[in-house]
């Protein structure tokens, strides 16, 4: 994983050990954050359910017992990674909104963020499109709000668009759809090819914000296709 | 997993103990697709990582050793899961472009035949969604073809619908976001709530083509989105 930076700067705000002075509590976020990481790799590269606690300790050479001192199971450790990721693209994107206002460049704005975040943390994101349905219970629900906080401002944002350009159409769909455009590339994403987040995310909103724009209004022009059963 | 029978048709053409009849030939087919059905379900919800052969044994019925008479291994298994998955929609495809000849249809008609294929074996898509790079060496090569045989189909697709046009826009780009499109509706789709394949191919199919025709043969509405780093 090239970038580690954000996922230790997160893990810096977490899980104090109550009676610790400062230094203590540097030495163990530092070590949790490598944890994580470590972690992201194993799970990437051979499915969450087939990771062991133990693999987990060989990749970070931290022993089974050390792993336990960071977190109670494999379960929390996914989930921490999940809503880190989350959490960090849901922030990032409020803060680059509050500078755009016309509708078309916010759903921009959008795009380019998902795909930065995407593209710099691919091993994160391949874990989490793969691992979508693990979490269940209380860690499921917590993630599964901060994606449908996530999912509601993206609702939002096509809304306005449709309100600011008379445009009719499922925000459902568009909106999944949209997901689907940005999450699928963790499985064709070359760097030595493909464009970098910048240019993919202008060539996907072109994809995307003329696609809504033109078809739905106009209303004639969809049209029915023929197909033998 | 809802329907069996193309399973059970494609299975029956393949791999016949070599001294048998017609009636035993028959048996040993069924069982086949029966076991691959069951495959299916348990690397659908346990992940084929950590699947095991004694939980296909349990899940088909079958015994080990019995299970070794249909196959020599779980990746073998997962190969002949894809490739009749791959093989299958490519081949409705074929069959199905003969009577269309307009660019345009002929792209809605691939999202159309994707989509229909999609929905009604969501529980094989899943699993080859999830399991795209397991395969090494001589079955993972098989299924590359296969899939690249698809790809490239797409592609020429595209290639003629933008000569029609006389548009220019990145057909890789267009094509990998055309499939994130389709695709991603494994994470999402619920039968109460989303329309069935035809409504969502003629949904998908208005934001591609709209997408792809409008805003890229403009040229200067292609327009670059100023962000802070």
């Amino acid at each position: 994983m090239a970038t580690v930076s954000p996922l230790q700067s997160q893990f810096a705000q977490r899980r104090r050990p109550s009676a610790s002075g400062p230094r203590l509590e540097t030495r163990f976020d530092r070590r949790l954050a490598r944890i994580l990481v470590h972690a992201t790799n194993v799970f990437c590269d051979q499915g969450y359910a087939a990771a062991s606690m133990r693999d987990l300790s060989r990749a970070s050479g931290v022993s089974l017992s050390g792993l336990y001192h960071y977190f109670e199971s494999k379960e929390e450790l996914l989930y921490l990674i999940q809503k880190h990721t989350f959490s960090t693209i849901v922030d990032r994107l409020r803060a680059r909104l509050d500078d755009v206002t016309d509708p078309a460049d916010r759903i921009r704005m959008f795009i380019l963020n998902h795909l930065e975040y995407f593209l710099d943390n691919q091993k994160a994101m391949k874990v989490l499109s793969h691992e979508d349905d693990v979490l269940k219970n209380g860690f499921g629900a917590r993630i599964a709000a901060i994606k449908r906080e996530y999912y509601r401002i993206c609702i939002e944002l096509l809304d306005a668009y449709k309100l600011a350009r008379g445009l009719e159409f499922s925000s459902r769909t568009a909106v999944l759809s949209l997901f689907g455009m940005m999450n699928w590339i963790y499985t064709w994403y070359n760097p030595r090819v493909d464009a970098g987040a910048a240019e993919l995310a202008q060539e996907m909103a072109d994809i995307f914000l003329h696609g809504i724009g033109s078809g739905a209004s106009k209303g004639t022009q969809r049209k029915k296709l023929q197909y033998r059963a």
